[in-house]
């Protein structure tokens, strides 16, 4: 019965994001799902991609929140274009949330939304937002113990950013543990190693995300 | 539709909570829902708490995880009883998976129960597992905005740890700011700053967990 359940909200919800993936890709905008536990860095990464590609790409974001706008105020105040969404109590954003979003931006003039999805490193795994790729972020001080514990959202991430770099000194943090339990759970995903806030090891993670963009860019117009 | 399944699913875990408060009650054990984000210290503060009161009480643990043994086998060694619930992409426990646990637990031998949520800051908070009391651990790394952020969580908890405080020298964690948020959230939770694996702070937080279990006691035998 509760599978019932959660597979009817599941296909409405894989319905939705099927529409927005065509419109994303009619306008040629690249949409990337962020997710991470609660304090591991979203916003922080989202701001360092920001300064990254925000010369080659037009960028907009949409932060997802249970409650208070202070992620889409931090990134407006770098001049970009942020939506808010309130899920009001739910643990992870879903298509038809990202599809109202959607309708306050004009995607005539941008080629990369970055969604930054609610602090939660279970439910967002299981939700197809429309998205082009799914991207996960842990951070040093969450410990290197997490794959096994919430194996799901590591696979289907495209891409692991390990955030906090620059605090494993003050973490009992096994990088080598943490990188094999990575690769035995998703072969094809690189882990980036970066600071967030102090710049360390972003150039990577933007040169793939650029990587990405561009791909799907080509493919469009073949 | 959406609120009326989660209404109903609400209802069905509130009747088997009470089903477990009763149990609990009748074997005189305290039962602590301890919640926190995914590496947050759960399992350190868990075992901080077993150092300063296994002289006292006779405790047992439940862990609650998506997936892996880990937590449970950290328990164990040493010579601590656990329960590892593995709750399948679930994020949070639900009253009836208590139920099962406890069933492989003699009560008449223990006088606390600890309770390990699924790491999540969002869905354990709107789930009564027949509880005595809930607790949630925010951790320096991941932010004093979080409060903010995941305002259920903290206006539920009868008393908040901040730990890894020893590494706040490390993080841009405004004290003070997080401080009058929880008390704006919830006026009567106190705030035990702690260090879990150093054991700073420990002996507050396990005194006043002292007094809640002798409160119970008192109230059982009135």
């Amino acid at each position: 019965m509760r599978v019932d359940i959660e597979q009817r909200i599941l296909a409405a919800n894989d319905h939705l994001a099927e529409v927005n993936r065509r419109r994303f890709a009619e306008h040629g905008v690249f949409v990337l799902d962020l997710m991470a536990s609660p304090g591991a860095g979203k916003t922080s990464t989202i701001l360092a991609t920001i300064a990254a590609l925000r010369d080659r790409y037009r960028i907009a974001v949409i932060e997802g929140d249970i409650a208070s706008t202070v992620d889409a105020e931090k990134v407006r105040a770098h001049g970009i274009p942020a939506v808010q969404i309130n899920t009001g109590g739910a643990c992870h954003l879903e298509s038809a949330m990202i599809g109202r979003a959607v309708d306050t931006l004009d995607l005539s003039v941008l080629d990369l939304i970055i969604i930054e999805n609610v602090g939660n490193l279970v439910c967002p795994s299981d939700f197809d937002l429309g998205e082009n790729a799914k991207v996960m972020i842990l951070s040093v001080p969450e410990g290197h113990d997490k794959p096994y514990k919430y194996p799901n959202i590591f696979q289907v991430s495209e891409a692991v950013i390990l955030n906090k770099y620059d605090t494993r000194a003050v973490f009992d943090f096994n990088e080598d543990e943490f990188r094999g339990v990575v690769r035995s759970l998703n072969g094809t995903a690189p882990v980036f190693a970066i600071s967030a806030t102090k710049g360390d090891g972003v150039s990577e993670w933007a040169e793939w995300l650029a990587g990405r963009i561009e791909g799907a860019k080509k493919e469009a117009a073949s």
